[in-house]
């Protein structure tokens, strides 16, 4: 079930049987040279909008942009400064809450998203923890590749190559879900090279084509299939525990 | 052309020829016991996609959650606070200023985004003016329903009935595009009320199901379509406009 | 009756009959080669303070900076971002809701004060909607120029050159107040262009004298009182219209 | 010179002669049984204006709200929290620094206003002080009762019951300018107590009429009168002595 | 007795007995050719430690960051913008609250500080004061100077030189305590140039080697050892006077 | 070398030979019935402390409040939100980066403090993204317990117990350091649960003493003065490599 696709009504019935809903939330920023700059919220939307085909989950809209600030040298990027980020993820989860919901899963596709949805997360804690009362809600990040399953498959399907950013896997699933934008370049070095992070224009001179590890050329749609179906199985198993832990008193 | 369905260097090629982009925006809250949760943000969605498939235009992601404060007392809404409004819309407008964007229009599905987002603007803009230098972008915000033609069309289809929330027009495009989610209901009364907007808890108060002086019953996927053919087209025209304008030295 | 101009004993007495407060609210900006830099909240303090001697109207003191960064290219402007804009009318608001005022009606007289004074009352109504409760204070926004019968007023004093910066009806009204301060020049063109309104820079690239489409020479002190006096009696009027509304329970 | 009765151009012919701006700087709270609620911003205002008449200066408009949370228990007063303050005093700066303003004095009449205001010219200066570059302001907080010769008069004037808050000394100041606003009242006790300033509740309870160790009824639009001229006298030494001090390379 | 070496159960205990804990507070910022950078955290924390070791009273972690902004142009200063100290002493003072402390008294070493801190207690009460409710604490700052006893003293031990910043007095108490690492210079001019404080460049030019108005060579250990322990007394004895005040209703 | 307990003059000599900073980072928290509450911030403080007695490297005062929300449910427990948090760190780095110091390592102790020091991170570099610079410095985020070789001998020392918050080896590290301060309790159940970490009042009823997984009975002063000694050689190592890490052009 898509929240945006619902009525009012139909969502308040839902808060009748469930307190569960999944946000699939990502990034907007350059995934290489064949990669769509939708890569990092197109992957858990695929992947939530897929599971909910078959299980009574709640799905909402997509945050779209996340904290990308590193890729900001590459065209197409767009970025929220951290402070933006949890300001925004607060206020989502306050209107969440605020209607009922008690379990908010937040379906991740970033690995430079984590840190900060996790300082949002304590942002929306702390407001409880100084006051001394319960918060109302539970919040949990799952990344999709931490997906029962899911990081054991892409190491099969991509051995070498897979690398953090641009990589097959993600690749491989937008393939699948969109498979008229696939893209092929070559790719020189084939396997990019890796290094820390930190401000764009560094990003950019140490990675030029924006890849890092990665070899994307690895990537089919019919890998991406396989992900999105352990993963859309992983997320289901994932809302269902979430779902069955008791809220404090 | 769709940002998020592009690679970098795609944009870095569009750069060459055009400075502008479009980012849909609107706001995911309640339309009525039958309007999409999401209409707001679909709407310009749907508009700009449709543009974008016959015209050399950038259409950037959606801007899904806008400015909805009133509409919490309804499941599903999710709002930003202005100030989160303000901060996010900023970011975005620095991300895609730092790429060589200078006319970044943005096409709003939601009355109530209007003066955050006009604000947003000056908060940019002040950051110049304040510096006594030029910003090096324009901003322009564009409502769907004010496109050439749009406001004649709306009101020869739904000469009365029409309101200004969960309005048969808005809710006909959403019919038209997603015709599997087209919902019923009757309607107590016909056409709702009106009345002045303040906190979420007066406004279900005053409008007991959502709506706000509309008769939703009076859309049809037909009656969308015509707004959405003649709003893209209205909006490839305002992109046009908007990027013959002249930049200050 | 005058907020500043009274005891706090005086207050708890009004409050006992009343619950409505007027602020004016503007800007102290550039009004073109002859206006005054405060026109903008002068004139609703004019208005205001006019019409409080006849009425059992409470005034508050003069919210004399809003935002004006447009006019930041031409010296004696003063702006508030709309950021910090929002916090003290967040503030002004909270102070007079805690003593008890239920209906605080903001007299503006600033076009460019309109999108963030909006913003600002959802951001106060978001704090009580996010919690689920009622906000325990109306807000309403009045331009004096929307006063009843004023706009009709001023377009039969002034068919052609209003414009909308520098018009000759702010312009006369300060005249009627401050017969002393009338200034006059040589216009060029007589009636000033138009245009966006983007940064500060380009704002004065566009406009070198700072009139928007008005020509201030049309203003007399006589027009100025006969639009003071039809305003001043429309807020009366307006003052008793909101506070016999009804607050929600 | 009153910048807000002036026009831009005659500003921009005042900053030929002078870099110096005068901002009268106040509070809006309760003055006890029989001050004015504006007394703490219209005594630099009444001081300025004097001033202004026979010398060379320019005078801004007053910023009449200040930080007065202690106050807020009794009706009518109206306080930014410190972090609003310092939001405003920064744009306020910005703003009359942007024109070339390079000495700003804040004429101040509220002793709870001096920590913020001295917080928000700290704020101001890091923004150079971080980034290693000149400031190109300097700012100064005169209180009046600071100005030469003018803390000695009052002593003189009333030898006990001076006290901290609702002195004779603002009261006999705002009696002068305004006659016709001079209220009294049997004062229980004739000299009010003392003590430590925390939040508006427990201020209320420490000082029920709202007097913090004065006896207004010492208070004579005479001695008003007194005050005023030696204090714009001191005034414009103050604003000359500033005006000539070298500004940093 | 010393909150970051006790156990959470301890201090638990302590809140059985008492309702007041002392928190150091200080800067860390040049203090001329021969102070420590750390000088104004640590004479607070030195006096507070010593003052525990013979008197039932809880010393908090030292706050050994504050405002410092004009010192930033000497290497090793490090500084808080006035509006972070203000968060921060905000999350402290919440954390401390939330455990029951209701008196929260700090011990200040940075006449720089003032200011902020002061801003920042208002910050804390207006939270109460705008909900028209109790604070719940009472805050209280102590500059270690202002301690009974302690100014008279200082000013015995050094008549002349000692200024006010890099004075003898509190390079005499880091003397004492950390004997191993006083440190030596030629100082020219013996006693340094006094001047307004402004942003650093401007301070670096006024105070080439840092010093206002002192002349550091009169330090000795011994002075600091009569300082720490009049000041530790003093700071009991203010604890206990703190400690008996009532706290409102 | 201890920037604190140096002059400036002798941080500018530094700074010729280095431009790479130390900086101590923890967090004031419960740490079970045993643990101190300083131990997250005192243990980075102990290693670089003994670092730098052999080696030439440079370390700030200690930053001694994180992110703790989630224990202020214990008394003693301070905590930053995660905001206030970012915006202090960030005022450390710019403080910092304007003497000239370009790699700033935060040895950190406090599993919690991550997520947020990385946001502040990226909340950093973004300003240089954005406008498309160079940021000027590089931040490095070092937990004690990841130097080389430390978490293998943890490991080694405690197969069992260790757990993630109040471990026996942070607990053997402030035993060496402090062996006055050594506490004991009867442990129930000897090996503390574990589970989520949410808002504070949910947290001590997961957590009744506290601790999370571990039994702090097993740390002992020697197994802590083996920690503490590789600790500070991978600390030099790791400091060693950053600095000749080459910055971006």
């Amino acid at each position: 079930m898509l929240l945006h696709q619902s009525t009012w009504i139909e969502i308040s019935q839902f808060l009748d049987r469930s307190r569960t809903v999944v946000i699939p939330i990502g990034s907007n920023e350059q995934h290489g040279p064949t990669g769509l700059l939708g890569t990092d919220w197109m992957c858990p939307e695929i992947i939530a909008h897929h599971a909910q085909k078959d299980a009574d989950i709640l799905v909402g809209p997509t945050f779209n942009i996340g904290m990308a600030q590193h890729h900001l040298g590459f065209p197409g990027t767009i970025s929220l400064r951290p402070s933006t980020f949890i300001a925004a993820i607060g206020d989502w989860t306050r209107s969440l809450a605020a209607h009922g919901f008690e379990k908010i899963l937040f379906l991740n596709g970033h690995g430079g998203n984590i840190a900060t949805i996790e300082a949002a997360f304590s942002e929306l804690y702390a407001e409880a923890s100084f006051a001394r009362r319960p918060a109302g809600f539970a919040l949990k990040l799952c990344n999709w590749w931490d997906l029962e399953g899911v990081g054991e498959l892409a190491r099969a399907q991509f051995p070498t190559g897979h690398g953090t950013h641009a990589t097959p896997s993600e690749i491989a699933i937008t393939q699948w879900a969109y498979p008229d934008l696939i893209k092929t370049a070559d790719y020189s070095p084939q396997i990019a090279s890796s290094g820390p992070i930190r401000e764009a224009q560094d990003f950019r001179a140490r990675h030029p084509d924006g890849r890092m590890g990665s070899d994307p050329a690895l990537a089919t749609p019919e890998k991406g299939a396989e992900l999105v179906v352990l993963a859309a199985k992983g997320l289901v198993s994932a809302v269902e525990a979430f779902s069955r832990e008791a809220m404090p008193n």
